[in-house]
């Protein structure tokens, strides 16, 4: 498979067409099918496919296993092929899963640590967000200023007080953070949790951050999403 | 001004130069201000700018009031030249204001109704998201199947039981949605407020809804997000 830095439409894409194919029951989809199921047309599904190098569609569509795997390892959501496809045992089990979902697939699901800073409303209403138990996303820690806010939620991973952020954040290794703080904290606490060894933000304030070259962030708000829909 | 359809990657980065824009103090501000500010280079500023017929940059700078109007005006956020330029008073106004922020700009900002639909800890977080009162949005409705839950939260504008959201949102006319329903939830309630006369949703759930080609959406997710991310 090869290894490329994908545009972010075409990551988009494949975010969705992922979860259709995890969703999906049989053991092969048709481009006609997923054209359906998305409302893009197969030219731009083959293209996506074409900067991944996947090319196993047959005339009566892809294989739903092969295709997930190629995207999930595309997306990183995957182990790359190469460290599991040197024994037939790996065929047998693709062979035997072929027919179910990939969450049971034997290509490994990778694991990403990510922290939530800012325990306010938003910050809070992803504690208990069940659909990130599927996602290759682990929430290992929260934190808030707000000592007592920390004391009183309730949350299946620990939170601390923004105090130990720093402490937190370098001996979990945790390289994501969403930043869900007040917009007038935010770059105050993106300058700490970088300085901790974050590198990837996904920043649902409305500032506009300044991050440094070897960071990324996504930004996430909803004001800027209603203002795109203008 | 120049009425055109700009690009995503264009209205993100004006919305942001607008927020930028909306803070600064100065009268004017130069491209390499904005360089500094954004990490943008001066000549992706100048074709985005290019885009919607600016063309007013002297050589010390952008009149901050004159391109925050321009930028407001292609984003559909303040209503547009031609309907109020025709008379010297506005340009007295805008000699008098050009100084000043442009919250107090004398051009129309204008005013979209939106819809929270499921008040969910995720719905339930935008309640109070101040930063809602400095947009061009206002909220107006709330919407949730637990009829216990519209009771219980408080909020500045009204929440009525789901049973309801097809009344409300045609009498109101409303045209946009928040939608931050449970994922198994989401195409029904989806179809449910497109057939009110909801034409653009902002949409936080993990379901890539179909819609029809009238409507649009933005996918907000955090997971999707994150995923971008890796």
């Amino acid at each position: 498979m090869k290894t490329v830095s994908l545009p972010n439409p075409t990551k988009k894409r494949f975010i969705q067409l992922l979860r259709i194919l995890q969703k999906c029951k049989d053991k092969k989809i048709t481009s006609v099918a997923i054209s359906e199921a998305t409302g893009w047309k197969s030219s731009l599904i083959r293209h996506d496919l074409w900067l991944i190098g996947f090319n196993k569609g047959v005339s009566d569509g892809y294989f739903v296993n092969e295709l997930a795997d190629a995207i999930g390892q595309a997306l990183k959501i995957f182990e790359n092929d190469k460290t599991c496809d040197n024994d037939s045992e790996q065929k047998e089990n693709n062979a035997f899963y072929a027919n179910k979902s990939i969450i049971s697939s034997p290509v490994k699901k990778l694991s990403y640590k990510v922290c939530i800073v800012g325990l306010g409303r938003l910050g809070a209403a992803l504690l208990d967000w069940n659909f990130f138990e599927n996602s290759v996303f682990e929430i290992c820690a929260g934190f808030d200023s707000n000592v007592n806010r920390v004391e009183i939620l309730r949350s299946t991973f620990p939170l601390y007080p923004a105090s130990e952020m720093e402490f937190i954040v370098k001996k979990e290794k945790i390289k994501f953070a969403v930043l869900t703080v007040q917009d007038k904290d935010a770059q105050n606490m993106a300058d700490r949790i970088i300085k901790a060894g974050i590198t990837r933000i996904v920043n649902m304030t409305n500032v506009l951050l300044k991050i440094p070259a070897n960071v990324k962030a996504e930004n996430l708000s909803v004001i800027t999403a209603l203002n795109l829909l203008l």
